[in-house]
């Protein structure tokens, strides 16, 4: 295979400020280091994800919830429009090598479920802290800052 | 309205002894109290919910990830075959006017995440103990038994 | 399986006078039959073969594209909620035996469509009249009648 | 909107070499124009229109109906892996500003039927030719080679 890595990057469509900034320069390192950003397409962390991408030359592709291209925020490259409501959240996850959960409430809850259903590595940033009732080990790495956890996820995508 | 109330049952596939006997018995119970049980149609926790619910005269409707209504387990009296995949979860807490989880995993995560998201009431019997980064107020009612559990449903299904 | 043999009733939301008057008896044949109606959920055709149904104390089931239950007209015995927009017209004729379409316009040729792709067996009552480029058969039975129609899919449903 | 135009091709999975043909130039044709081929990621005439893209230069995103990327035929530049199965017909017709349909079956019908339900401008060399039972005019537009449809999908697309 020839296509770039691909790294998820989800999280709130109203993020606070740290959060924004935080996901705005996951985007910059992912596309510096060639990655493509996946992410939902609309505001909030998926917007600065998208910024970040684009302002270092990269490539941040949108999997909307509706059917309508145009409703994805204008620094993404490409768009689907899966016109699958809540359910693009597999989408998005899915079509990661890796995940970068940046904040987030149950949205973002949703999709570190199902990435760690598919088996995808997910980093957190400032996100969801999770605890099994059997505490066995969730395969969710907790990363300090953007660097750290866009380090993680490219070392987990292999 | 004069449909009977619909709750979902959640859990995994490969349930636990203990989970299977608490997901049969919050069938039957919310059977007994005139509830429609929505599960996810297959093994596990959803085959024991809909054993409780047909063992009490009621009713469990399976919705499927596949499009083949054979998949189903025996207990369910109708089945929805979506044909989504794991996006099923999503159709599963929809269609529930509260939600029970017992146990489970992944895929239960998911569901319980979507149903916050969509606004459902969600009650967790030996399920995942979940707190928000931000110590908010996260709407999940823990119940002890499940006869605990389905009271609590059925109230917060009103 | 013990389950009532499950047939899918399509056609469109906005239905002329005629495609009412014969999907509602579509829907009471079956019922009168002892087979579930499954349909979209909502009105128009969807929710005159719901009536039909109804009225001669039979089931029918709405698959319904949005999470909000009371979307549903008021003839469902129970509801699917599956949020994943057009996306639940792979579900609703995934979750028959058979399918017949009552006229009908877009929505009702993906459904005719996603289910001879599933190789469901389709009856078509003033529908689409179909023919491919190849001339091959395309396994769909033209009715003459209601009755025709609900014939012809309890036997195709086997 | 700074975006390239997005055009979705679709058609089956299994072609006859003539339409393999069609939809590598339809994808060499749209990719010289500046746009960006959106298909199901297989085989078929999704491949076809994949490589044709990517040999003039352009870009190809297969969205896929599972949830692992490599899945995906080796000419597309990025990947959806919507993990939706059938569903995603509706992803792909979605995210196309016009549709172009070489050849197809049943799932490609779907996609014509998604599409036009979306109210997207729909294309078809040599494939599906409709006709509704109400005579009226379906907004389809047959193409007679390659770069027909190519110029009337990019009209149409605006």
């Amino acid at each position: 295979m020839t296509r770039p890595v691909q790294i998820a990057v989800i999280g709130a469509a109203e993020g606070e400020p740290e959060a924004l900034e935080a996901a705005e320069e996951v985007g910059r390192l992912l596309a510096e280091a060639g990655a493509v950003v996946i992410c939902g397409g609309r505001g909030g962390v998926m917007e600065a994800a998208s910024r970040g991408a684009k302002s270092a030359g990269g490539i941040a592709i949108g999997v909307l919830p509706g059917s309508d291209p145009a409703e994805a925020n204008e620094h993404v490259a490409h768009v689907v429009a899966t016109g699958v409501g809540q359910a693009r959240n597999l989408a998005v996850v899915g079509s990661g090598e890796a995940v970068i959960a940046v904040d987030g409430h149950w949205g973002t809850l949703s999709e570190i479920a199902f990435a760690r259903k598919l088996g995808k590595p997910v980093v957190a940033l400032r996100s969801w802290e999770l605890q099994h009732r059997t505490e066995q080990e969730l395969g969710i790495v907790e990363a300090g800052s953007p660097a750290e956890a866009v380090e993680a996820a490219l070392v987990a995508a292999g």
